[in-house]
C-alpha cells in the first residue's frame, strides 16, 4: 500500500504527550486544561444519559444547542445568525475544518496557509487533491505579512486558512487585518476557513475579531468554534461552524458522511450550560491572562525571552540564549531530563527559520505552572 | 460554489426522521433504538465525567478500552488482536469507514460496492477522487452474486465494500462467501473495507462471519464495529475499527485530521462495561429475532409479503400486492397518513431494479412494533 500522506507521521500532539506520560514530565505540550470545567456542566451530562438523551440527534445539531449558540453570538460577537441553515454542530472543531476543506477544494486548486501553520489543516487540503501554499508570519511578531499574502495569491487561490488566537503563536489579528482580507478575498474571490476556537482567550483588554463580524468576511467565510476550549472539555470533542446558508449547505453533505453527528447527552449538557451561564465565556480571559502573567513573571529569572501571547492559551518561549540544540531536540531531551514537555515550533513550517521556540500551554493549574517555571528557570 | 457533491442532498435517514418527527409518526425509519441501553451505562457516563475524565483521550483510544475491544474479539469472534498496533477507537463507524476509504483511494481508483449500498460509502469513495462499480445483490435473496462481482474488477479495483449483517437489507454473508472474497482479494490484490455494525444481530441460530476469522482477509481488510449498535447508545457515536498495523498506521494518519479522537468520559463508560458485562452482547440476537418475530407475526393479516430478516434491525417489506407508487413516495406518504415512517430502498442504488420495497427498523418497544404493524394491515 503506498501511503497518500508519506510525509505524516502521528501528530505531534499525540507524540509529545505520550512522551510526557512516559517520563512522568509536566505535560504543557498538547493544548488542553487540568483543571476542572465550570461547575454543573459534568453534571447536567450524566443526567442527560440517565434522562435517556442516548440516540442519535438531528444531523446538524440539536435545535436546542443550535439556539443557545446563535444567543452566544448575538452576546458575544453582537452578529446575528440563522440557528436552521447556518449553524452546524460538530464532534469537534478538526472535523468542521476537515469537513470545509472538503467541501471546496477540488484538485488543482490552491489553499493560502499562514506558517506556522496548525498542522491538521494541510493533510486535509492534500487529501483533497489541493495544494496549501505558505506564506510565513513576519519573524518576532507573527503578524500576517500582507503583502506576501497578496504575493501568494493566483487564480488558482480557492481558500485561505485564518487561526487567530493564533496556535501555536499565540498572535491575534487586528480589524485591520480583517479589511485587508475581506479586499483581497472579495477582489480574487478566494473564501476563508477561520479557526477561532480560542475566540474567548484575548488578553490586555484585546478584543477578538471574528470573521463573522466583517460584512465581506461574514458571506464567504466557514468560521469554527470549540466548546472543548471555552468550557475546558477537550475530551468531549464537540464544537461548531458558522458559514453562510450556502457554504453550511455544502458542508454539511460532507460532514454527514464524515462523522453524521455529534454526541447527544453532550450537546444537551452543553445547551443547558448555555442557557443558564450565557456569560461565562467573558470570565475566562482574565482568567487566563492571570496563568499567563503567573508563568512569564515565575519565568523572570530565566534566560528565555518572550513576548506575552496576546491571545491563546499557549505561550512562546525563545531559548536562543540557552541552547542552539533543534527544537523538535530539544523538547524531547527536557521532557526527559527537566521532566517539563513542550511543542516545538518547527514542525509547523514548510521551511523552518532560524529560530529556536518552543510552546507552552499555560492552561493548567498554578502549582504545575509554578512548577515548571522552576524547572525552567534551573537550565 | 460548485458542489463538489452535486448529487448528494441531505441524508434519507435525517430527512426521514424529521418528516417523521413533524408529523407525530411512528419512527421506523432510521436505525435506532427507543429503548434504554443496558443497565449501569449511562450512570457509568455521568460518573467519568464527575470523576475529572474531561479531556482529550489518546488519538487511537484509551488503552483500557483498546483492551477491553481485544478482549470481545478474543470472547465472540475468537480472534487475537493487538490493541496497540491494530484498534483504532473512533467517533462511530462512519468516521472509520470514511478514514479507511479516505487512507487508501487514490484518483482513478475503483471501489466496487453491493447495491443496494448504504449511502456514505459512495460520497467518501468521490470526495477521495476514486469511482464506485456498483454490483447489485441478487434480487429477492440479497445475497452476493460472485460471478457478477468476478466480472467488475479490473485492474484498477483498489477496494470492495463489505456489508454483513446488510444494512438496508437485513442479510447475511457465510462462509463461503467469505472463502470466494478471499480468493479474489488475494488474486486481484485488492483490500476490503467491512462494514459489521449489526455483527451481534444475526439470528435463527446464524452465526456472524467477520473478516476477522478469515485467514486471507484478515491480512487485506479494515473492519468496523459501533458500540451505539450493540450497546443502544447510537447517540454517543462511538466505535472502532480493526485492521493490521500497515494498513492501521494509513487509517490513523486520516483519522488524526478528520476527527482526532472520541469522547473521552464516553470511552470510560464503554470500557466499564465492558469489563464488567463481556458476555452482554451474546444477548443481542435473542432479543431482537424476538422483536422482529413480533412485527412481522403481527403483519400476518397484512397485504406485504417478506423473507424475514437474516440479521441487522432492519425488516424489509415487499409492497408490491397493496400499490405500484415509487417506494420514495410512499414512504413519504404512509408517514404522513398512516403515521409509519419507513426508509425507501430505491434510493440505496445506482440504478433502482423493478422492486417495491420499504425498509423497516425494529429496534423498537413492543408497543410500538404493534401498533405500527397494526396501521400497516390497515391498507
Ligand atoms: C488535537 S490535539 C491538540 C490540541 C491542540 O490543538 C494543541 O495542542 O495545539
Ligand atoms: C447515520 S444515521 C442512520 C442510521 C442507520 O445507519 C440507518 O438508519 O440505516
Amino acid at each position: 500500500l503506498i501511503s497518500k500522506l508519506p510525509r505524516v507521521g502521528t501528530t505531534i500532539f499525540t507524540r509529545m504527550s505520550g512522551l510526557a506520560q512516559a517520563h512522568n514530565a509536566l505535560n504543557l505540550s498538547q493544548g488542553f486544561p487540568d483543571f476542572s470545567p465550570p461547575e454543573g456542566l459534568a453534571q447536567a451530562l450524566g443526567e442527560h444519559a440517565m434522562r435517556g438523551h442516548n440516540q442519535y440527534a438531528p444531523m446538524a445539531g440539536l435545535p436546542r444547542l443550535r439556539e443557545a449558540i446563535a444567543g452566544q453570538l448575538a452576546l458575544h460577537r453582537n452578529v446575528a445568525v440563522d440557528a436552521d441553515t447556518e449553524i452546524t454542530v460538530v464532534p469537534g472543531a478538526t472535523e468542521s475544518i476537515f469537513c470545509a476543506i472538503t467541501a471546496v477544494v477540488t484538485p488543482g486548486d490552491e489553499v493560502i496557509v499562514l506558517d506556522p501553520v496548525y498542522d491538521s489543516y494541510e493533510p486535509a487540503v492534500e487529501l483533497a487533491g489541493g495544494r496549501t501554499v505558505h506564506v510565513p508570519l513576519r519573524a518576532g511578531s507573527f503578524d500576517i505579512d500582507w503583502v506576501k499574502v497578496e504575493k501568494a495569491i493566483t487564480k488558482r487561490t480557492k481558500l485561505f486558512m485564518l487561526n487567530s488566537p493564533h496556535n501555536p503563536c499565540g498572535s491575534a489579528v487586528s480589524a485591520k487585518d480583517l479589511d485587508i482580507l475581506g479586499e483581497l478575498a472579495q477582489k480574487h474571490g478566494f473564501l476563508v476557513c477561520s479557526d477561532e476556537v480560542y475566540e474567548h482567550l484575548v488578553y490586555d483588554g484585546r478584543k477578538h475579531c471574528s470573521v463573522l463580524q466583517h460584512p465581506v468576511l461574514r458571506s464567504r467565510s466557514f468560521a469554527h468554534f470549540s466548546f472543548g476550549k471555552t468550557l475546558s472539555v477537550t475530551g468531549w470533542k464537540t464544537g461548531y461552524c458558522v458559514a453562510p446558508p450556502e457554504l453550511t449547505r455544502e458542508l454539511r453533505k460532507v460532514h454527514q458522511y464524515v462523522a453524521f453527528v455529534a454526541v447527544t447527552p453532550v450537546q444537551h449538557a452543553l445547551a443547558d450550560f448555555l442557557e443558564t451561564q450565557p456569560d461565562y465565556p467573558s470570565s475566562l480571559a482574565g482568567d487566563y491572562q492571570r496563568r499567563r502573567d503567573l508563568f512569564i513573571t515565575a519565568l523572570s529569572g530565566s534566560r528565555f525571552s518572550w513576548t506575552p501571547a496576546a491571545g491563546s492559551y499557549f505561550q512562546l518561549l525563545d531559548y536562543s540564549d540557552i541552547s542552539d540544540e533543534a527544537d523538535t531536540e530539544l523538547s524531547e531531551r527536557w521532557t526527559r531530563e527537566l521532566g517539563v514537555a513542550s511543542i516545538p515550533v518547527s514542525v509547523f513550517y514548510e521551511t523552518p527559520p532560524e529560530q529556536r521556540v518552543l510552546r507552552f500551554c499555560f492552561a493548567k493549574s498554578d502549582e504545575v505552572l509554578l512548577e515548571a517555571a522552576e524547572r525552567l528557570c534551573a537550565i
